[in-house]
């Protein structure tokens, strides 16, 4: 694995390897000094041609506690808005000798194209691209679901895949990166993984995608899915023609208080998960968003730690055996 | 003090150990390796909804001098313009462990909200909100004054208050967080206060306030006050009713040439403070700004200490008995 | 030497202690950790009133690789902007004790103003002040002629000076820094400079300025330099009536693939050196900008060493012989 660009690319052993070495990442979260010297004399380069301040501040978190030099990038503002190319920038970046670049773009397919011109010889992390990818968001979300299946079944998390889930993702699944990274994650993972849109809402291609579709959520709901994750509403988007309206879309595909307290007196246990930040009382309900079924807090913490598992796993060639010893 | 939020919460003894701490992190600070490692592997943020690059950038020296891992968060393009909510920063924060907020807010309360929401455990440092309060602010001020007690009158700076001295603080008090946070502080520590504005900048309640107040500077000055704290005069106000033309206020409420002349020949010594940045030729003229009587610099370089000394504080629970035993 | 203000100041005898200074850290930067503690536990400021994303990046990297605690201070949007004078700024950094400043600055001579009024003590390295002065780009670039020398002509780069080169800039040499630290450095250095623009686009005084002049590439060729530096064009200009339209710029002094091809057959070997961020097609064809006579990531790399030689000379008082027994 030389960078991290899409879940498409994973095997499941890389990404069980991925999800081993966030778990101990986490463990060293929970102490007094959070820091390991792993990266110390490295200089990692957040390059965000978007903005980002959750996946930003939580990347520059990771790099930090792995003793990182971090250099933040806003591509706006900067020379790229004076007529620099994304090959000038890479070729800047390697020329500085920089160890890693994360990168946020919204153009789908630049961290491929800064992996593969040949720019740049470090690894390059996509921190999301378009409506392509955004790998670390699926790693988390999948390592949140681990975490779930331990709480809820007693799976121990270290070496689980996802056998037996079933995961429902509800929203606008035809911008989402988040909802496409978790896909080919999930499914690697040997998830079921269920998508929930209105149609206008959906790829004309989502018939060849391995997932089941519905367009209602309680038709969805009633197939007991483990987990429930609302995609977030980008509010610009809900001027199209194509969107349903704010009210009809809280009324037929919103976690709203009604169906939050049919799924939360159910049998079945089921998690609430959310990429963040929510918007209240549209996608999700605030009484879901903060109620004991809800690991979306969970998520955030997680990311951190998948954060500097990637970081530790491309840099340093290492792998989870570093930590465990199976 | 599990926070700072206001300075009308600390008592006279938590007021004097931030001081006596601040002291030793002066000394500190003229070092050739200026650092202590008191906060090595923490993360302290500094969560700025409003700008201020002067106070920024001294709780960020504050924060690096101590070996604190720093993330800067400008709310601006952040999430939080993307309807995310102060709720949701915070627990964003939480997640990711951070060990301590520095919080600048343009609405009061802010910080308050923050603190005692149970959204984070992390100490929460108040940068300053709206017209409430600015804390640090107050006690960089109140430790420049034991140091003029100390010049002035040989009164040693370490376990000092402030008995006995008299503070006029000049300008437009009803909207200013300084003068708020000033008076409850100095009057903890045993000094006097004098507010002198125009009748329209002052609170309507201002009767009920432990103060002494003057419509003229002129009138004022015949107290003979041990410092005169001019406040930096918002340029975006002067066009309200309420407020007094440019010259007006020079003429009234400026510390002028003439002004400085009369109180520099005095027998009875007078310090210059102002919070800054100065409207030279406004609020105050440059002859008083740059003269010896002037002890804007000190303050900023009290600012730091200060910092240091509260981040300290609350983020190891020491207390000025790590460094002193008295 | 106390500050770095402008090439014109440097003796000979500075500027090869800056290159072999500069050759030694870039060593240091091919190592594993790359990174020296000497300036641990200093702060420098990087104090850039204009936009540069490259040139704050290079810094930033060459202060870390040294082991500087790094403040970023952007002077948009800051109390700069709130009228804030550049005294003010200078005494509020004198005041938290910076260890050194990094200024960069629309109007020529702010750095000069800085180091001269005696605000503040610390050394001030200028980033690029107006048309005035970019030292640290006529230093890498010097660098970088001492690398080509060495290449083409098996001259050690270690004590070299520049003697017997001939360089050609080619551009706006009106409006340059660039063109100006070039033209002092490389003629301190031995180099001949000769200047290549349209006469709108030239000082009226270049008579008196000790460099030959050619209003047209193509004679500027034929004198076979060793080295054509293609400088930016900045677009805001070219609506100006002085400038000469896109077209006829790129016909008569850009590096045309035409142009590049004799010049990458000739038999007298040329490098190609900008300041990057190149326009492609405008100034300098991609042929051109990519191929193996290309000195331009060579440039940038060095860019690195060059202020982290500058940084550890002036900020610690030592020499290149720390490094290297002569």
């Amino acid at each position: 694995m030389k960078h991290l660009l899409d879940t498409r690319d994973l095997t499941r052993e890389e990404a069980i390897n991925i999800l081993d070495t966030a778990d101990y990442m986490r463990q060293v979260g929970l102490r007094e000094v959070k820091k390991l010297p792993a990266l110390q004399g490295r200089t990692v380069v957040n390059l965000f041609f978007e903005d980002s301040t959750r996946t930003r501040l939580s990347f520059e978190t990771a790099e930090k506690r792995l003793s990182a030099d971090v250099i933040n990038f806003a591509a706006k503002g900067s020379s790229v808005s004076k007529g620099e190319s994304l090959k000038d920038t890479a070729q800047t970046l390697a020329a500085i000798n920089a160890d890693a670049i994360v990168v946020r773009h919204s153009a789908s397919g630049a961290p491929q194209r800064l992996a593969e011109a040949g720019w740049i010889d470090a690894p390059i992390l996509n921190a999301g691209d378009g409506t392509h990818a955004h790998p670390t968001q699926a790693l988390l979300d999948a390592m949140t679901l681990r975490q779930f299946q331990e709480q809820s079944r007693g799976i121990e998390t270290r070496g689980a895949a996802l056998e037996g889930m079933r995961v429902a993702i509800v929203g606008d699944i035809l911008h989402s990166r988040v909802a496409r990274s978790n896909l080919w994650l999930l499914t690697t993972l040997g998830a079921e993984v269920i998508f929930v849109a209105p149609p206008t809402l959906l790829p004309v291609d989502i018939d060849d995608w391995p997932c089941r579709v519905f367009y209602s959520l309680d038709e969805a709901l009633k197939t007991e899915p483990d987990a429930v994750m609302l995609l977030r509403i980008q509010k610009e988007r809900m001027q199209a023609a194509f969107f349903p309206s704010g009210e009809e879309y809280t009324r037929l595909w919103g976690l709203t208080p009604e169906r939050f307290a049919q799924l939360d007196s159910a049998d079945h246990e089921t998690a609430i998960l959310h990429p963040g930040p929510m918007n209240r009382g549209l996608e999700i309900s605030a009484v879901a968003a903060d109620s004991d079924r809800s690991w979306v807090l969970r998520q955030v913490n997680n990311g951190v730690s998948v954060r500097m598992a990637v970081l530790y796993l491309l840099m340093t060639g290492g792998s989870a055996d570093d930590f465990y010893s199976h």
